[in-house]
């Protein structure tokens, strides 16, 4: 065994180059991976036409795949949960559709249509539908820029269903062409950044509104009490004792906050309360479109952005529920779904609708087993739009600013903020800028920064590649970062160096100085150490995913490099793609065949080999060949 | 000796989390490596005070350096090549001045003063300084937009420096802020389309001028005559037999035209001349700027346009020929000089200049030996503006055309385009891109498409990283991926996964899919072929260079999943970074830290060990210590 293992090491195997693809071959398993690669049709093979058809069905709108399925246990969970989630469907609606500039009873619409729309099409069992804080932030402040809510209502709200629409047809349009990897670049401690920043804002506006009441109407007693309610709540969030009370508040504090205006007539003393709520579901809205506006852009400005933002948090908060029980959801069928129902949606009053956390964890807490909660929750707005409107006309505002602040509280997760220091302090950097960006200047700048901070790492991982200098782990044919590993020690008169990215166009000029600078100080450390000159530069290509034209010329160039120096140059480990270019180029006839290697221990092996064996004198080395037994 | 190596397989050295750094130590580490890559501090450690500064003055006018050293037989060298490329700088910068709509004269004022600048700051000993025709063309399309040239020569003038000046400014600033590398995102690709784009609307336009000529005038001798000469030289180009043919032909060509036209007096038959050229050296413009025009915006950004164009020639050229002769060029001093070349040329009535290829290879061929064959050239121009502008004034303009098309057909370069298909389609895509950009739309639209898309390429490169699955080469402990080499064999019980890039935000919901996929096929296939059932998955992180917090919330996800599948995960050879925010994270603490190895075969190894000698049963499997002495 012992032998075998002595073997090893000088294992005969080469560096292969993959056999050569057709090129249609190559591209169709790139765009593969590209834009399917969850393989959405591996169920489709091998079945019949008719089979192939309720397969293609039943992908596009799920609930004909589970609806058979469903039996009455399961509805039970569904009601309960169902009906939980319409408790804070009603308030928050309301409360969000102000935070839009909308009349109240469109947030109501809201959590109608797009629910039903979403328990047909969607592939979440735990998500609940309704509007978000943000993105009504986001509408109100963008629309607001070019038409004013106030003064002309109707062709705001216009521009609210066109917004809507576009998002819709946005979100639909990216599920469909498979782009819905474009939603990862929004990353996690963006979203964090972007979400605590709206937050901010959102609570100073509305504390704005509230500190103002304070002043005028000496209403003292309901603010404390509603912010002292709402501050306990807030802290026995991760109680699952206090579950319902959780829930309930909101309902609760608009029951207790109507009531309590009623009798004392507040509203008669600058107590702003929500007034004359329509009676009646959806009415349609499709004519309400406003292609022709001259504000078109700006609508359809606002529906990419808002859409974009909407679909980011929903598509996140359905797979995290989705990855806890266990199933898989396909975010690009889950776009198809949020694009339909706010294509719906516009059409029937309603305004931009998503899977917003808070909504969706009380759903899954209350023990929601499939869509069916959403339908649930849609039926009881449907009966609260129908029968009980009256009852929220003397619901006072400064209720809705305390369920805002509430939410939005929850939102701003400092914990987070602070984590992301501890591990990454870049991701910190991109969280900061992202609030600082939109409580500073507008949901857009953050928004932009955020991504554009983001993109600029991957840039930069690129374009300045880490580049180290391997040493020999003690007692092993193993070859590791001597910053990394204390017992790593390098090889004399060999020089490894380790590229720890692709070779692209962005690193060409990068790497090659760089490479240039750790020969030189290699030569000089062996200068004043007086050890062995330097004779090798072994580049470990293990990490090197890919190069491209600019690098391969790189490439020529340092090998031109070291021919000038005197200095052998070899390669460890190149893989597939970078031998197939390094091939068609036709560097390996350049470098030599024979100086490429299997590993780096290998390599090191050959050099040692002609070091010691062979008394090597010359500095110039041509293409010595190394006898196959070389043991 | 077999049992050292025998040992190699089981060294006991386990992964290092590198000792935490400072912050601060961290971030200037950093920033040295992504602003500072050449370290250009490194000689100014332990000098003294005078010392350094007198090298800090020698950085920045590298004349003060190299002109003591200045010797006669340099000067002999410099004084033939300096005129060989005057004698190509008067027609040509008579003649990139028509392209970009302005006066003769200013092409020639362009290669007074720009080289003299640059000679005392550039450190290029090659380099020739003039105008190129393809930035010329740009600063005709971008400013020939807002001011009609014909119509308002005087301000597109002031257009014209303005937008010279900070095309200056925007180059010293990038140099001085050491952002130099943002030239790096222009891939040779990309210059390669553009400029044969441009090169190609440039003919299309001088040759509409030529065939109208013949057209009217029937003058079809001289054009044809140029043109087959043209063509010639064209072919001559690669024989240095013919150098001089090639370099002194521009000037033959105008001189014969001139003499020609003179005689026949075809001036008066609809050849259109020069005509009058202002004698005297370049008159002061510093009051020309017009820093409060309505279009100032449009001279800025034609200004940064043009300026990083026309840098990035210049530095490519530069580079080329320092390589060829073995010595270094700093990229971001470069820039500096570029950039005060131009800042002064816009004082002084010159337009945008930098080091083209052209000229530059015809400097190198003539034997120049440093900058001072700029000053040569500046001087002959001088000269020619002094007291040879009369003799320009019957030089037909169809000969300009001609010297401006045989300079364009020598930059279409149709088998670099060919080589790139060759050895890499996406290359080529972007090469391609870039040229119908160009031609079909517009310079700029070219130059956005293609670095969006080189852009991209690196983007999707880390959005799609290359997964693959590692078998164990055979007599070795070698695994590779199983695509490339034919020979490797997987594990039974045991799936490795190597990942490819870097884990960021970008790529953690497809990593997280795609490894979930891996499994499922690797379980599927073991089932079919009823082999033993997988109990391991190990993650190949050899490759990776760096994770971020959606990174490991992704690594934490695929261990949840690997649990609930019964399946254990293992590390192999994380690298120092990602071990630190492993750590950070926690991470190590979840995954238990006797399951991350050095090695794949290491990993490998311990799998085997529970999997066989242990007798394993239990498909659950706790985190099980494995003995030190497992040989």
């Amino acid at each position: 065994m012992g032998n075998a293992h002595f073997d090893d090491q000088y294992s005969h195997q080469k560096v292969e180059i993959p056999a050569p693809k057709p090129f249609l071959k190559t591209l169709k398993s790139c765009v593969k991976e590209t834009l399917f690669p969850d393989d959405p049709f591996r169920k489709f093979k091998n079945q019949s036409l008719t089979k192939k058809l309720a397969l293609g069905l039943q992908y596009f709108v799920p609930i004909l795949d589970w609806a058979p399925r469903y039996t009455f246990q399961l509805f039970k969970a569904d009601f309960i949960a169902g009906i939980t989630i319409a408790s804070l469907a009603v308030p928050q609606g309301i409360s969000y559709a102000g935070l839009a500039n909308l009349p109240p009873v469109i947030g109501l619409y809201s959590s109608f249509v797009p629910p039903m729309v979403y328990a047909m099409l969607g592939s979440s069992k735990h998500l609940a539908i309704g509007n978000v804080a943000v993105p009504s932030l986001l509408i109100s402040a963008m629309l607001g820029r070019v038409v004013n809510p106030h003064d002309n209502p109707k062709l705001y709200l216009q521009l609210v269903f066109t917004a809507t629409f576009f998002a819709g047809v946005f979100q639909a349009s990216l599920g469909l062409l498979r782009l819905g990897f474009i939603v990862d670049f929004l990353s996690h401690a963006t979203i964090l950044g972007f979400m605590g920043g709206a937050a901010t804002v959102v609570c100073l506006q509305q504390l704005k509104g509230i500190l103002g009441l304070v002043h005028f109407t000496h209403e003292t007693d309901i603010v404390s009490v509603m912010r002292s309610i709402f501050s306990q709540l807030h802290q026995s969030k991760k109680k699952p004792a206090f579950f319902w009370i959780s829930c309930m508040a909101p309902l609760t504090s608009v029951i207790l906050g109507s009531v309590l205006v009623y009798f004392t007539h507040a509203e008669k003393n600058g107590v702003q309360v929500i007034g004359h709520l329509k009676k009646g579901i959806n009415p349609p809205s499709y004519s309400e479109l406003a292609f022709s506006s001259q504000y078109l852009t700006t609508a359809i400005k606002t529906g990419i952005v808002t859409g974009v933002i909407a679909m980011a948090e929903g598509i996140a908060v359905g797979r995290s529920f989705a990855i806890v029980e266990n199933y898989h959801i396909d975010g690009n069928k889950e776009m198809i779904a949020f694009g339909m129902m706010n294509i719906a949606g516009s059409c029937t009053s309603c305004y931009l609708t998503t899977g917003p956390f808070s909504r969706t964890a009380v759903n899954f807490n209350a023990g929601c087993k499939t869509a069916v909660s959403n339908i649930v929750m849609a039926t009881a707005v449907m009966i609260t739009l129908l029968l009980l409107t009256p009852l929220f006309h003397y619901t006072p505002l400064v209720v809705l600013s305390s369920i805002i602040i509430s939410a939005m509280l929850g939102i701003i997760d400092y914990n987070a903020a602070i984590h992301l220091w501890k591990v990454d302090k870049y991701d910190f950097l991109v969280c900061i800028s992202s609030f600082i960006g939109v409580v500073f200047g507008s949901v857009e700048v953050g928004l932009i920064v955020a991504v554009a901070m983001s993109l600029l790492r991957i840039l930069l991982f690129v374009a300045r590649p880490k580049t180290f200098v391997l040493g020999k782990i003690p007692n092993s044919m193993t070859y590791r970062n001597t910053e990394q590993y204390s017992a790593a020690s390098s090889v004399p008169g060999i020089l490894i160096i380790h590229i720890d990215a692709p070779i692209y166009f962005a690193n060409a000029s990068y790497l090659r100085e760089r490479i240039s600078r750790w020969i030189d100080e290699e030569e000089e450390k062996q200068r004043t150490l007086s050890e062995i000159e330097l004779q090798y530069v072994i580049l470990d290509m293990s990490a090197v995913g890919n190069i491209d034209t600019s690098g391969i010329s790189m490439l020529e160039e340092v090998k031109r490099n070291a021919d000038r120096r005197c200095l052998k140059l070899l390669l460890a480990n190149p893989g597939g793609e970078v031998m197939k270019k390094l091939d068609k180029s036709n560097f390996i006839d350049t470098i030599g065949k024979e100086w490429i290697y299997l590993t780096v221990g290998e390599a090191v092996n050959a050099c040692n080999y002609i070091l010691h064996t062979c008394k090597f004198q010359s500095k110039r080395i041509e293409s010595s060949t190394i006898p196959d037994d070389n043991v």
